[in-house]
């Protein structure tokens, strides 16, 4: 029963100690933690009990900035400043249906200022833009820092995952949370999507803070709370940072899945597109185009993004950017998507509410993402909502469609059949699904601005 | 950011998450987790980041039992039922100068109760009985269960260290506490004590729970608390338990160091002894009399017990057990102990606190106990307290001696020189005793019985 740090010459455990008793951890001590568990020599049991302990404690502003910034300087920051022009980026805590980068980058880049975006896969119930990204054939999300470059300075935009080299501690330490109940905790959210963004090289940034059902952050409280850390962090380190919270009480847009969110986006570029995903493209772009000077007010940079989804402008931009990244936009869907559907009915009336996470959970049983990292994705898997919150259903109407399972080595069937993976998708879309007597009030897509 | 368990089905975090939120774990996930710990199909982090959810949120009665339970059957549970006559442990939550299994177990022993004791060894500031009862040259701690019974049925005890069969979830989860911080949990050092103390196979088990400077529970609340909950599981488990919370604000006896204190021990085996020492062994063997049967109450306990100590009765116990044990006590002190001492003095007036856990490191400093846990012990080493709290000192008169650190392999001095250890001995020994100008109040040695 030794608590003496005088006895075991262990700092480590003095520094879990600390942050235990609710102290402050000196930034030299935050330094010496990231430092010790991204070159192993600080266990990972010792990081855990850590974790936890930020968990209960949290984090003061001065240890959140250290924490962010040892990720930040675990590996390399990028350095774009010879590429003339603003450089903006967006990145969202994660939604079901939320293919916005796809077209959001084209859109703000053909306005004039540059997207260096670094994507995430799919976590989760949530949908990943790089796993959308590669239902495109050929296309390259493993670009080196040279032809990222190259890329960004060509077309003004650059789509690509995280390599292993920018904030190496965030990914050793995401891992442990992942498998250690830590997740949840703002301050460690915060500080590990910060890190990774820092690390890009912006000027700028947008955050797309979900709210709701589907979304990690599930009340307002918590939601602010995240928006206010993030945009404090970004504050700190002299970049301009917003956060908009926006709603994930039911997926955006009809279609859940990895090609048909790609060709969902193409329709956005294409000025047509559904008025949430619209709308939320409207609302980010805008705040890019403010951040990066190309816009002086949230309204001038609304009528500019809508206009470069009307003018083909957006649309031009994205076809280069996929060239450029060895990808080839099919010119028919036919083999792109499972062709086979089920369709799924409900009572007669108005749909309330469409559980975000539930729809998110029934398009992974059907491969569209993984539920272990080893596991591939089908990309031409789909869920399609034919009805979305609003909206009025008839007795005997369908509410949405699915592709039928199929027995593909990434089609999840591990074991089930494709019966019983049918039946089970069914339930969970028809139990997603709220329809009651009258039509539900009305929502605002966008809740808050934080800036 | 995942936090889904439908999505990762990894059943650990889930109960981990559950803990974390304050949620009861089920007898069941309780008992998975501590057989997965101890077989390692659960990792050290994991089970690191639920020690500190458990330090955070503590445990309920149920779980608390549901813990204790299963690190007790994590490996033998002794049953020493056919070996006649009641069996009462006694167990400490660790000391400075704390000697007193080596002269209690022979005195109840010899008053009809037996005890089979197995202790620990030092552990932080604090000294174990292994240690001690280890200077006695050839006494063999290590007994197979089979030799353990026997020395028990011939005199009446024996005293032997924790097997790797007895509890070995216990030992497991005890080294992850010790380096992730979460030592400091009372539900977590209840079932650790309770686990081992339950696997002995005996009747009943008195506590003594330390309270003060010298002490791991450092306020009258922590102390109670841990006795209330000691008392609790025993109960529950359908053993006889008291606790009794006692004074740790100075070192017990006037010796610290390991034959030092065999030796401090002796004298009161002949009648002789200081009075703390004396009076807490009426203390605590009057109440494992009572609570295996051979007293009435605890008057007549302290009767029996006292007439133990002076008739010889008692020390011809520790005589028998030394002998089956394979020991042999040295006839004469020489080359027993270090002979060489340096000599600790203060201003004039009276002792009014010794710091214990102070006299602890400084004895450790001495190579009386261990810094890391593969250090070798001398025996030999030793601090002498000339004064005691509430003794007047005069001006240049000695508060403590101490033996002359000496270059042995395990006289700790890697590295500084005889001088600078000794230098840094006589600075720790000085500051702590606090002398003043007034005698200070006289505190009861034992503070509380809890039943």
């Amino acid at each position: 029963m030794s608590d003496r740090g005088s006895i075991e010459p262990t700092n480590t455990v003095e520094l879990i100690r600390r942050k235990r008793e609710g102290l402050a951890l000196s930034g030299a001590d935050v330094r010496a933690f990231v430092r010790g568990y991204t070159d192993g020599t600080i266990p990972d049991y010792q990081a855990a009990a850590l974790l936890m302990a930020i968990y209960f404690r949290g984090l003061d502003g001065a240890e959140l900035i250290a924490l962010t910034d040892a990720m930040l300087h675990s590996g390399d920051v990028l350095d774009l400043s010879d590429i003339p022009g603003s450089k903006v980026d967006k990145h969202s805590t994660g939604g079901v249906g939320d293919k916005i980068s796809l077209h959001l980058a084209p859109a703000v880049a053909a306005c004039g200022v540059k997207v260096p975006m670094i994507s995430g896969r799919g976590l989760g119930h949530t949908g990943g833009t790089l796993d959308k990204l590669e239902a495109i054939p050929g296309f390259r999300v493993d670009l080196t820092v040279e032809r990222f470059r190259e890329v960004l300075a060509d077309c003004g935009m650059a789509l690509i995952g995280q390599t292993n080299r920018l904030a190496p501690a965030d990914k050793k330490l995401y891992a442990l949370r992942d498998v250690t109940g830590t997740v949840e905790s703002i301050p460690l959210i915060a500080a590990s999507i910060m890190s990774k963004k820092l690390a890009e090289g912006i000027d700028g940034l947008v955050l797309d803070v979900k709210l709701g059902s589907g979304a990690f952050m599930k009340t307002p409280e918590r939601a602010r709370k995240l928006a206010e850390t993030l945009v404090d962090i970004g504050r700190r380190a002299g970049k301009k940072v917003s956060a908009l919270i926006t709603d994930m009480n039911q997926p955006l847009g009809r279609w859940v899945g990895n090609a048909v969110e790609v060709k969902e986006s193409l329709e956005v570029l294409s000025g047509r597109g559904e008025p949430d995903l619209v709308e939320l493209t409207l609302a980010l772009g805008a705040e890019m185009l403010v951040l990066g000077g190309a816009a002086r007010a949230v309204e001038e940079g609304r009528d500019k993004i809508a206009r470069s989804l009307t003018d083909g402008t957006a649309l031009a931009r994205f076809r280069r950017c996929v060239e450029l990244q060895g990808g080839e936009l099919p010119e028919s869907t036919r083999g792109w998507f499972a062709e086979d559907s089920v369709r799924v009915q409900g009572g007669a009336g108005y749909v309330t509410a469409i559980d975000a996470e539930a729809v998110g959970l029934a398009a992974i049983s059907l491969g569209a993402g993984r539920v272990r990292k080893e596991d591939e994705i089908d990309p031409g898997t789909w869920i399609w909502l034919k009805k979305k919150v609003g909206e009025k259903v008839e007795l005997g109407e369908d509410l949405a469609w699915f592709s039928a399972p199929r027995p593909s080595p990434s089609g999840r069937l591990n074991g089930s059949s494709v019966e019983s993976l049918s039946a089970q998708v069914m339930s969970q879309l028809r139990t997603a699904y709220t329809v009651g007597p009258k039509p539900p009030e009305k929502r605002p897509l966008v809740i808050e601005v934080i800036r």
